[in-house]
């Protein structure tokens, strides 16, 4: 099953994304206030609102799949292939740091940034991890259990900001600067091992498989959850392979107009153009 | 104007903390709620709700001061002094983390630790700075303006959790090792230039005045504004002076049953005793 939530005049609506159609959940503003009823999976499986046409649904009207999570913790250095090819050694334990929910942007938002965030803007493909149910000090077993699904993120990083001191964090959350969806696809619909990519300006600079994670979902999430709790909606994003553009010789930004897409297959791919204000 | 967060048998209340009492301001479960109306300061001087008085209010009845920030945001490395005598230069750009909102106690609460979280658990006393209104790309003069008070918040630390990764977080976020409270003072009613100490077991083991930051309130707020909004009852916690466990030969950490007291002249002192899960 695919969740998403979707703009409306007055507000915004959980819908089930079917093959044609997307099919409102009556009574839940979005995929997050869905995820918070214990009884999401089956309500949202029978659920027969109002029925919108999947190609008269403007791109302007996904909303990040879930908007304002109560937390968004990140992974850094978790690609296997990346870790190694850097010959660095795999790590013991994942590095976390956070993200503020006024960082998220619909999948097909522009990002839309001051001209002093707009030095050395980065891109970073990342696989989503959406809680599904209240996650604390849980083992792995029940931590896959705690999954509602997976979705598509990108931590766009401002790199002059994150290097400016010794913690990321405030390259991670600008504010505006991280699209998320277009939808949760469900647990059950979703197998590790499809390529996660990154493409600016119809070039491919960021490819790997969701398999090659050093701590895969269910490690993330019992890991977290032995230090704070996780509720439903809160997301995880789990890192990103190599190909970033800071990496690169010469180093390589995103400007003005640059077109970023990200893409998991079997989940799916969203766009956003770079925008910068004057 | 001192403001609080009490808890009552079934909820919360915010109330107006007088010399002898504490008055209820009707409508507001807490100070985080009432600070979201943009009347505040005229509707908590005029409250004349149920009135406790101080001496017969419980301990145990104090919630942290503002309870579900949206954002916690932390300052290190922001004490003159102590960069300066651990022979560092002055640093040019704050070194910002966050804390999530499940961190936070009442101030006189237990900070309560599993076993595996309770090896190197130590004290960081901080000045909190308590937004008022919306900030969002303020200058100096406008986000002294938008700082509603300030009150005492021990950033307690897990420094094993804090050094097995390059980012500090996952030893900052804690579930429920963070006190703060017991008020938030006005800032019309708070000069900066008080002791702000730490006192472990009966032995002071921090002090410094709250003038010497390197980034004062107005620069915090003002610099975190341009990287995202901040919002009425989000927290700053502004660093720590010298003195932490971490840092003393031999190192010295927070065992079952330390009793914690943190205290800011001018605005309190909170105290927490260390207890260990089996």
């Amino acid at each position: 099953m695919r969740l998403a939530t979707l703009r409306t005049p007055a507000t915004t609506v959980a819908v089930r994304v079917d093959e044609t159609v997307a099919v409102e959940i009556d009574g839940f503003a979005d995929v997050g206030a869905l995820l918070a009823d214990p009884g999401w999976e089956s309500l949202a499986r029978s659920a027969e609102g109002a029925s919108h046409n999947l190609d008269e649904i403007e791109d302007s009207d996904w909303e990040a799949v879930v908007p304002s999570p109560s937390k968004i913790v990140c992974v850094g250095l978790n690609y296997r292939n990346h870790i190694l090819e850097m010959g660095r050694e795999l790590p013991q334990y994942p590095t976390l740091f956070a993200k503020y929910p006024e960082a998220l942007i619909g999948p097909y938002d522009p990002i839309v940034l001051p001209e002093y965030a707009a030095h050395a803007v980065d891109w970073e493909a990342e696989l989503a991890i959406v809680i599904g149910s209240r996650a604390r000090r849980l083992n792995e077993a029940d931590a896959t259990r705690a999954i509602a699904g997976y979705s598509v993120i990108n931590d766009v990083t401002m790199r002059d900001f994150q290097y400016r001191t010794p913690e990321w964090f405030q390259g991670k959350t600008f504010e505006g600067s991280t699209p998320f969806g277009p939808v949760l696809v469900t647990a059950d619909e979703y197998t590790l091992g499809s390529e996660l990519s990154t493409t600016v300006d119809g070039e491919k600079v960021q490819s790997a498989t969701t398999d090659d994670l050093v701590f895969g979902p269910a490690a993330l999430v019992s890991y977290i959850s032995h230090i704070v709790t996780l509720n439903p909606g809160d997301v995880i994003a789990s890192g990103t392979p190599g190909g970033v553009g800071h990496a690169r010789e010469p180093k390589r930004y995103l400007g003005d107009g640059a077109v970023l897409t990200t893409a998991i297959e079997g989940i799916g791919s969203i766009t956003s153009i770079v925008t910068v204000e004057d």
